[in-house]
């Protein structure tokens, strides 16, 4: 009955990006936010799609399960989240340089950190599994690294409101994020402790709130921040 | 004899690459749009090189055939050709952030768009197939919504002849895309009403005039917008 | 024994990445360079984990090895050098769309010669493997010509140390680069004049000079130029 799950995840998160849309600031400085928070839930539609179809499923020998939709979504997705993380961190200043080195550091991480997850996830050796296992989470705590300690000091410098809505969204998404190699780890692509269907729909909410209800409290923290403490706005763009 | 138009795409494409640099600008604040424009049939030369030997390209059960090669430029050069539109609506304006925000936003449909279009194009079962061409519309209407509304109205606010140029552009490429689908549907990937050779030597064209016309097109219009009325200019860059 | 050779090469990688972020500036505006070039190694560590595991690694009907993790450590490491020269050229200055058009074009070049190369690796007919092979050191010539014809005049405008700076990493990479088309004409994917052994502990030797050794040697260039003769610094960011 994992179609169930993959068609809920489709629905919610066609919907959710259009309710991000539609309900999100249209005016700059926090436009982008909308933009790259409509984003992310069109990309995970697509993905559950893909995996109400079959497309990019793969069954191992032993039955276990791998979606190839699910990687190659949360290599994008999990990318433009983090974007957002910088750009709030520098928010409304930076130069292409700047915010371009961070973005690439963190993004290169994250990504090694997915690509080396799926190959631990392909893996049938267990040493082969659990190494790679290892690097992910190593590139996962360079990610955290760089998220709570040189760009939430850029952030807090940034003055008081924004260093605490950077903070809060940080927080919420390091939490959130922690669960994905836990479910991993206990899933069929780890010690088969938990089946398929658990996972999938274990996944499925921790999806929405990465993605729809992240974007929602995000938006709530950073527009509550630029009221109640405007930053200084460079009047010429 | 469909390699006769691999060989022509070829050639026109590797010449009409160095055609857009040699006669383009050199100096901001256009020099961007003529080193985009450029870079967009030198892909295209590499696929038509791939095409015609045969490389990437998959022979369904009944014998129509997917060319790989053109999925993998797509999903390279229309980001490109969409990043002239979204920097021109901002001309010379705009911060990392803001600008990210749209080239994310833009991009992320369009390569869906190509990516579910593939995906159709691979499909044997019909409802699959048709599922799958209606998401990649989908992709293409929230393309089309993003350059006639949102954008639109940033390239207009910034002065009437930005603008002018702006609509011109987005109208030009609107009108050649929308050919793209239309083949899709009724050629082999499709509906089978127009062969194989048709549709190659159809979309040859289509190609060679969103590529390498639409570049002259647009630079001209471009550089006329800023004879006119010469907008601001940061003088500090 | 090429297992020995990767295993060094993991951890002349992994170590280099962090020698790079901790002994690099942490302080604006080469704060980025630090965060690029503390990258590139941690990449290629994971390709290099990946050919000790045989992950990626093809075997033709001759015996002869491709390994596809080099390309894909390339094809992401390359383009981030790269952006490293052109944020040098651009010092400090330079607005998104400007550094953006030089990106896009330096990276469409360079991607495509990594990718044309495999494509010529990969070629077991002769005429397929050399076309490919001219075809990717064209694109190479493409990147040489961006960088020291447009990109070096860019630098040199922005004053004499930081121009001085420019043309020692170019020249640096533009040698060391040079060495992989060759290893690649006369070793197994080429004429097979070097045997897989000889051409794997070659590569890990350029691999450390250009993603390691080349990190050093930059940012002590660009600290230099910049303790040298400071460049006028926006004092907005």
């Amino acid at each position: 009955m994992e179609w169930i799950a993959f068609l809920i995840g489709f629905t919610i998160m066609s919907l959710g990006s259009l309710a991000i849309y539609a309900r999100g600031s249209k005016a700059p400085p926090t436009l982008h936010h909308t933009l790259l928070h409509a984003s992310v839930p069109f990309i995970a539609a697509t993905a559950y799609l893909a995996m109400a179809f079959g497309i990019g499923t793969l069954i191992h020998i032993d039955g276990s399960v791998v979606y190839l939709a699910r990687y190659a979504d949360w290599s994008v997705t999990t990318p433009i989240l983090l974007a957002g993380l910088v750009l709030t961190a520098f928010h409304d200043r930076g130069k292409t340089g700047e915010v371009g080195g961070y973005l690439t550091a963190i993004i290169v991480l994250d990504v090694l950190m997915i690509a080396t997850g799926l190959i631990s996830s392909l893996a049938m050796v267990p040493v082969v599994k659990w190494v790679w296992y290892l690097w992910s989470c190593a590139a996962f705590v360079g990610v955290l690294y760089l998220l709570w300690v040189p760009l939430r000091a850029l952030a807090v410098e940034r003055g008081e409101a924004i260093g605490a809505a950077y903070q809060k969204n940080v927080a919420f998404l390091t939490v959130i994020w922690f669960l994905y190699p836990i479910v991993f780890l206990v899933g069929p692509e780890g010690l088969k402790i938990i089946s398929d269907p658990t996972s999938v729909w274990a996944i499925l909410v921790m999806d929405v709130v990465a993605k729809v209800v992240y974007a929602f409290y995000a938006a709530a923290n950073l527009d509550s921040a630029l009221r109640s403490a405007p930053v200084y706005r460079d009047t010429r763009s």
